[in-house]
């Protein structure tokens, strides 16, 4: 087995506890190459003083958290949704992210219509893609594991996100979370399929027992998922880029942040 | 929309509370014609005792649960599940049910070989089918949610289930739950090939927040998932059998039993 590749820190990983600017200095007192922030914190610094921090500590910026969220009740949701998207596609060229991360979204509240919520995120994608474009930023559609179907992603499978790949076109491309695809019967060969559509890949471990649907993801190699497997795969499928921890985790956001960091380091180099 | 078919009580709806005798006293007290018992509960009571009571009741049995589990730690434990799959499937053939409910079962303790869980339960099944086809019993594959892959079910897809149909042949089907595929972005195109195949279909709902990842399933209506929308995609695939209401919750177990039994009633005939 290769080693991986350069670990980047998903800041959401410390949450609660660190601004983007100490995770910034974080990532350089513990020398972790690669960040990808949230947009919430990039907001509190500001886009200009955050690029400039950034790109001052040399890091690498895997990614921008998040985009897409296209399904909403109304026209006038759906509209909204696509202007920040474009603000997001912005603020990702801005700080030089390797690409926006896009989520489906959820059910608009009080519907059942699954295949109506696909097609808002369908649509809302197709309506940003030219801006992405233009603004040379790849849109990693990201689907997110089936329980969280119903509030935060229509977007489920790989298969489903390549398929959106397919019929909309250059500009799109797929984040692989080992935590939200390790249990898919089709994953070597969607994962084969991505190929070079591969535009991010982030790790966590899926623990046993799992206590709640989205906040107890586990740091990597305490739980059942088997990683090094799934890097093989996105490997063979052409990914030369690093690994992103991006682990949100009611406990570890309790810990004490820089030893959070180290775990991460230690775990990284072991999976 | 027609009408759905007739309404069954999987007895894990009124775990706690009800004895397989009082289920069936249930059924007959509120009018409700089928049943499908677990074999706990069965077991309490005597296979013998039991079938009696339900053909005396008259109640049509719609499936036993459960069978499968077939993924252990070495081939003691793996042999140990195909002799109780064994005694299973002459249970089922016992109570006249339609078929035998055979879940995935999860990866083996400490283990991170998910193919490996999967090539198990493959020949735990293959070693079994032909007791099932000798008895008449139909094995029901059921997919179960994906987050319930490392701990429940490595079984995770009707694709995956119908994989397994296909290559094992006659005497196998699948059990679709609304619950465990509603998310499914491959949902249509997989129960329309599953077509006769299909040997049960199963109800409840999902909630919005789902607070746990077993036993927080919803009253049928009092969720996200078009239940009419997969039950006319299942009678538009052939089947012409029932509903079975199947609800693991811990609220609806605290609840009074006939006022739980009541509500399902009432539920069926709306959705």
């Amino acid at each position: 087995m290769t080693p991986p590749g350069p670990l980047s820190l998903n800041t959401v990983t410390v949450r609660d506890a660190w601004t983007l600017a100490q995770c910034i200095e974080g990532c350089a007192r513990h020398g972790i190459p690669g960040i990808s922030p949230w947009r919430d914190r990039l907001a509190e610094l500001g886009v200009a003083a955050a690029a400039r921090h950034l790109r001052d500590a040399g890091l690498h910026v895997t990614g921008l958290c998040r985009g897409g969220l296209f399904p909403a009740a109304d026209a006038t949701g759906r509209a909204a949704a696509i202007d920040d998207n474009r603000r997001a596609i912005a603020e990702a060229h801005a700080i030089g992210a390797d690409c926006l991360v896009v989520l489906g979204g959820g059910l608009p509240p009080g519907s059942k219509d699954l295949p109506g919520a696909r097609a808002m995120f369908h649509d809302g994608l197709a309506a940003v893609l030219p801006d992405a474009r233009a603004a040379g930023v790849t849109l990693a559609l990201e689907p997110l594991h089936p329980m969280t179907c119903a509030d935060r992603s229509v977007l489920s499978t790989l298969a489903q996100a390549l398929d959106l790949c397919d019929e909309l076109g250059p500009g799109l491309g797929v984040a692989v979370d080992v935590y939200h695809v390790w249990w898919d019967p089709d994953l070597a060969r969607q994962i084969a399929r991505a190929g070079p559509r591969i535009a991010a890949f982030h790790v966590c471990d899926w623990l046993v027992p799992t206590i709640d649907l989205v906040f107890d993801r586990g740091m990597m190699g305490d739980g059942v998922i088997d990683i090094a497997g799934v890097r093989a795969m996105v490997e063979a499928a052409g990914w030369q880029g690093g690994v992103e921890a991006e682990i949100l985790s009611r406990r570890w956001w309790a810990a004490d942040p820089d030893a959070v960091l180290r775990l991460v380091k230690q775990r990284h180099a072991a999976c």
